[in-house]
């Protein structure tokens, strides 16, 4: 497995907002290994929606206080932390930015599940409320802060949308012709434009006109990583301790659909395709996860450059590729559902990833027998998995289904 | 003044959304006077930031409760009131829709200054939690409503920016032409890119993003108003009693620059133009404003309809010809200050307005003696002002400076 390098260039200090979360801890822990000074900032949100929905990580995952001892044992590097909910203690992360002064934040701090989002008006109304305020609230801070701090955030390949017009889906900008009054075309490089598919993604559309306006108007300095959806479970630092373990979520809501394939497989349960599977989705890896944010903070824009944004993804497949392949590797049965989500049935998908590329990035793609490692992750903590929470049963609309398995599938189950 | 049609096409039930500010107040007796049974809902936070901010209208408006009391006694027409914090109580609000059944929301309740939300970081923070809490909400509770209510949202010119490729500006969308893989330029048309001038302008280009998923997964029937600067005072309704007079703001941060600028020659006070004037922007009389609601609820897009933009403007001037204008009109002094904003100090504006125009709007320009009726206003109300608050002194990064004119002025000033 390809870690990255062992030292990046220059060593920063790096506050990692939801650094507790699925891509923010194995990001903590591999900043810290190639030498940068991290700090967590992290309300534990994701483990309160735990509670509220009554699933767990399947994997064993550790409280803040047993995984930052465990790295330090480890690795004999220090990560520190503060319990700061963004949207809500400004002064509270203000104080933290003035006493840390970091050169970097890397911003996961949102809520980040599509179906979580689309649950019900509490549920809307929480991401909307949270993610947009936290996000203008990072802003808010470093400017008032007077600090000269690179904002790292991670967007989503959702802000796009899912269909072109025919062109590969560039990094953040389109280059369009518009006519003029005298017929003249002229050409202009605009954002692209935005088509998000629940509420979720809609407020990381928001949080592209308020990374806009904050570098135009005030000079913030932001790196805006639309990534695609993340499989794998650890990564080379994950990997070094029990204690260090990524959660990996299978419920219907958190589950990702290549890892609930996966999870799905070895376990023995019903693969659930929502519809006919014919939707193309961007994937990447934890580890390039990781690798691509260590990337984005040795790359940051200089004073008055725009704001630069990557796509973070490898590798394109149809939803119903990823399942046949799955099928076959742990021969799991495949169980066509509704799909809960308002969405083309089909639909083509090409982006550029040059970007990061260019940078150093070397992929780690699913014909790797990476698929493999999580299947075996899986099996191993098969015994804490609660069978109900798999079914996807949050609807976009009053009209959509939930994606559940026929009777006879939950028959043979266990 | 043409004060619009006398009936409006059908009778519907229109909530107005704010209905207690500048231009809620007059909509909701116009919309109450063509025949609409309207309900204003507000929190009154117009005036409570009357109260933080030390600045009171210059007209003296009177309470809710006498408002609706006089209303009554001269119309003979009763309009409903409900005290609801749109961004923070959302039961209180879907029991509003519940037990009100509307056909219409008019929604401006929203943080509407661009100057306050660039204030400190408390007024950027509360413009963005305010305004797009406010809006999500009331979308979020048509949808879990059930009901079928055409939503009608005031947004500005501001979410365009003041510069264009050399075309006009559209109604909300901009054909555009895309280039593919294979060379071939596709035509396409899409949401016009944004470039908001303030916080308070950011929030609406998010609105927009809101109105755009709620009409695609749920089909919510949207029309949005993009609004030049609002100048006049009074309506055909508010004149008809003085209990019903509209608000006049005057101050640096709620005073919008046609108004300020017929107060300040009113009252002798220098006519500040912040740099050199060249800035171009968009107008709209009051009596206009009342007139575009009403046909915007005459005229609602269809079901399936993607939502409706207009330009709500009539038409455009350069500041500085604003001020020559009104200096030879009152006499007054025009003093070049600095230019609080962080902004191009000029540029062309060349908007479309066609679509209200076809609906019947007879727009109230500037060169109908109108001015003269707000100098009237401004000169009968003078003894209200407190002259230190006309000066704009919110500015927009450190670099800017306040809008103050130099000491001699103030000497010559009562």
């Amino acid at each position: 497995m390809n870690s990255g390098s062992n030292h990046s260039q220059s060593k920063k200090k790096v506050l990692v907002l939801g650094g507790d979360g699925f891509c923010g801890w194995p990001t903590s822990l591999h900043l810290s290994n190639v030498g940068h000074e991290v700090i967590v900032v992290d309300n534990l949100s994701r483990r309160n929606i735990d509670n509220e929905l009554e699933a767990e990580s399947l994997t064993p995952i550790q409280p803040m206080g047993t995984r930052l001892k465990a790295w330090e044992e480890v690795s004999g590097k220090k990560i520190g932390f503060y319990n700061v909910d963004l949207a809500e203690e400004y002064e509270e992360f203000l104080n933290v930015l003035e006493t840390e002064k970091p050169d970097t934040i890397v911003h996961f701090a949102e809520q980040r599940s599509a179906p979580y989002s689309m649950k019900s008006p509490k549920h809307k109304r929480y991401t909307v409320n949270n993610n947009l305020n936290a996000t203008h609230n990072v802003l808010c801070a470093i400017v008032e802060s007077g600090l000269d701090i690179h904002l790292v955030h991670l967007g989503t390949m959702g802000v796009y949308g899912y269909g072109t017009a025919g062109m590969k889906i560039p990094e953040g900008y389109l280059d369009v012709e518009v006519k003029t009054e005298s017929g003249e075309r002229v050409e202009q490089q605009i954002l692209y434009p935005t088509n998000p598919g629940s509420v979720y993604h809609m407020t990381k559309t928001q949080d592209q006109l308020l990374f806009q306006y904050y570098n135009k108007n005030d000079g913030v300095r932001v790196t805006d990583l639309h990534q695609g959806i993340v499989w794998g479970t650890n990564t080379a630092e994950t990997n070094m301790d029990e204690r260090l373990i990524n959660r990996f979520d299978y419920d219907g809501d958190y589950g990702t659909v290549l890892n609930r394939f996966l999870m799905q497989a070895a376990v023995g349960y019903p693969i659930t395709v929502h519809g006919t599977g014919g939707q193309t989705r961007a994937f990447i890896h934890i580890q390039d996860t990781v690798r691509c944010i260590e990337l984005a903070i040795d790359n940051a824009p200089g004073l008055e450059e725009r704001v630069m944004i990557f796509n973070q993804m490898t590798e394109t497949h149809r939803v119903n590729d990823l399942a046949k392949l799955v099928s076959e590797m742990a021969s799991g049965e495949i169980a066509y559902v509704s799909n809960p989500r308002k969405e083309a049935p089909e639909n083509d998908l090409h982006v550029k990833n040059d970007l990061f590329l260019s940078k150093g990035l070397n992929p780690t793609t699913l014909d790797t027998g990476l698929l493999q490692e999580v299947t075996e992750i899986a099996q191993k903590y098969a015994y804490r998995a609660d069978y109900s929470k798999i079914p996807a049963t949050s609807t976009w609309t009053k009209e959509q289904q939930p994606g559940i398995p026929e009777a006879k599938e939950e028959d043979t189950v266990q």
